[in-house]
């Protein structure tokens, strides 16, 4: 594990356990038969002791999938507060109708009944295929099931019953060391990939036992996320099913208020960054994870506009595949991104390398960024020029042929 | 040849030609050394035999190469005037600082010695690798013999020493007949990488014996334009090279006004049409042309943008690459465009076959769908649901693994 860093006045440590690092929060996973394999987990619980704080981010595409109307619904109406999550793997329940919207409250209602909460305290994720309904008499007896198997020291399985293709599971959690106590945060992701349809569909789950109000985790789980899971792209898509959910225990004691609001975020941040880049390095096909450093923005906004235009160039990326020192994609990139970019003063550099600057290529440098390309990870800076002062990251993947083959098979 | 076709008040046929069909033009193409192998054509001269109108369309990408930039004030500083067009293949001559721009101004003054003119009145283009120097000593050399050697009937040859990787010429010509006597117009266009015009490096170049203003030439290019070259997206790219030329001669003797500008219009839309799907049927490992048709819509921006959103979809490419008739990437697409889109009352056909209506999946017609994508042209119409009276297509191709292979191996 690294070692303990210090940020302001707070430590964060990490720390193992996942979802249920917490205290206050119990996990449950299993296979209940929406995947084929009968050994492949696809059903799984996160429940709170108690009543808990709670806040959900949401995809934008205006295709959204049953559950997260049914989840955005639930936060809306229990004001900000649940008890449990439930999530599938194997069906997206997305494109399903008036079905899939009585199915995914039936979820909710199913583990309510279970947990004797109320159903609005229930938040419900899906991620699988697309235009295909949930079986859901297995569903409901998993959740059952679940339901009376909720343990801590289960977030590893948590973390493999919410993953399609997924080629790892990703959990991580650290405990924040603040001068009012300590408390934790843990959590879990999944990425791009999925059974048949690959739909990218990024789902993701944290914890905390910090005591912290609704309005307050929403406003620290926005913050984080920007940085993270939203800084982040594979190959440009969002998914009719994007749910990124947080749920506070208060179990530590710690309240979070606006000066240890600092902590709270940091420590969303450490466990979110970790998360979201091991969603990019399970991507489709993907060999290397891309940092895209943009700096001289005349805004963040301007910088991300940059960054993710790079990040999701086809030619930046099979450059990148290929371990190709092309810095003239990433500056034909960069101009077209529709932001203020000067090309006499812009510099480009890969792997910490200059490879370009007043509008010129250092060609003699190209063979050591290339030795950095060839590497798993691989780090593009660029300054536009302009004198700016904002600057952003994105992480994304390079593309391969195998991103081709898994997305260009038939759907049998 | 197709039959001919009426249009209001004008006909319009195929003729022989490409570039030099109409009156008034000469070309010639040769191998000056740009390329490797000594048989590959690098060079070309499109001249007309007297001063002409002309126009430009260039790329919006901010990095923009010398021969752009140096076009550009050509074409400012003539008023709309050009006696020909100097084109190399082979090197971008971008991102080439000083030298690159005395580079590109001396292409132009080399070619107006050898054909007595002002160096402002020739437009230069550039396409090949970024970052590296022409070497202007056998561009020069290669200018006055392509000078010398100018004719009739060299439009093939021209549309070939244009071609980087493109797997395949592009030319087209047609000629109009109208109440007020017959013209013709003829171009060729080089596509392949970096295809997404506004423009892409894409060249294009496009002559007329009509007898028009600059200034009207300049509106019927861009009008052409629009539903043509600028409605195609290969990757979604947009290169530092991009440029389409117009040049009209007026040998035919027909002079074009409002009245008979509809038939100028009409001829430059065919041709250009053709050219543009040539570039796009020949995009880097494409094998299959899609046309995604998008109404429904407020407006025709929002329409072009929600096409566009389609077109560029990793995830739909690659599904029509694997002949997957797969509706919920489209929806998925549409959703996340950032135009108004109910998923509700959308709907969603591929080949005619209607897939998705009412929220839900026809899957009982996937299979005659797939049969559709399997053939190499394909077309995919998504109405938004939402009651606009507006609706654009864009054409694009599928996605390979062969485009990972042509964009990821090394440069050298």
């Amino acid at each position: 594990m690294p070692e303990t860093s210090t940020v302001r006045d707070f430590t964060v440590t990490p720390v193992r356990g996942g979802v249920t690092a917490p205290e206050g929060f119990r996990s449950a996973a299993l296979h209940c038969g929406i995947k084929a394999a009968a050994t492949a987990l696809d059903l799984a619980v996160i429940a709170a002791d108690a009543t808990a704080s709670a806040a959900g981010l949401f995809t934008t595409n205006l295709a959204q999938a049953a559950p997260v109307l049914v989840s955005k619904r639930h936060l809306q109406h229990s004001l900000g507060l649940a008890r449990a999550i439930v999530v599938n793997s194997g069906c997206a329940n997305a494109c399903t109708g008036d079905q899939g919207m009585a199915d995914a409250a039936r979820m909710a209602s199913d583990v309510a009944a279970a947990l004797s909460c109320r159903p609005e305290h229930v938040l419900v994720a899906s991620t699988g295929v697309i235009g295909v309904s949930l079986k859901m008499d297995k569903v409901s007896s998993g959740i059952r099931d679940a339901a009376s198997a909720l343990a801590r020291g289960k977030g590893s399985e948590t973390a493999r019953a919410i993953m399609t293709t997924d080629p790892f599971p990703k959990e991580h959690a650290v405990t924040v060391h603040t001068g009012r106590g300590s408390f934790t945060v843990g959590g879990t992701a999944k990425g791009s990939g999925m059974i048949e349809p690959n739909m990218a569909t990024m789902l993701g789950f944290l914890t905390t036992d910090a005591r912290v109000s609704p309005a307050l985790l929403h406003r620290a789980l926005r913050e984080s996320a920007r940085d993270t899971f939203n800084a982040i792209t594979v190959d440009g898509e969002c998914s009719t099913n994007d749910s990124l959910f947080a749920m506070a225990s208060g179990a530590s004691g710690v309240v979070i208020d606006e000066d240890n609001y600092p902590a709270l975020v940091g420590a969303l941040l450490e466990v979110s960054k970790e998360l979201a880049l091991g969603i990019v390095r399970g991507g489709e096909g993907a060999t290397k994870l891309i940092a895209v450093h943009v700096s001289d923005a005349s805004s963040l906004d301007d910088a991300r506009r940059v960054a993710r235009t790079i990040a999701n160039s086809l030619l930046v990326k099979t450059a990148v595949h290929g371990a190709d020192p092309n810095w003239g994609r990433i500056v034909a990139a960069a101009g077209r991104s529709g932001v203020q970019f000067d090309v006499q003063r812009a510099t480009v550099h890969v792997g910490g390398i200059l490879l370009f600057e007043h509008g010129l290529p250092h060609d003699d440098a190209a063979p050591i960024a290339q030795e950095h390309l060839k590497g798993t990870e691989v780090q593009i800076d660029v300054a536009l020029g302009t004198g700016g002062r904002h600057d952003a990251t994105i992480w994304t993947c390079d593309l391969s042929a195998e991103y081709v083959r898994i997305n260009g098979e038939y759907r049998t």
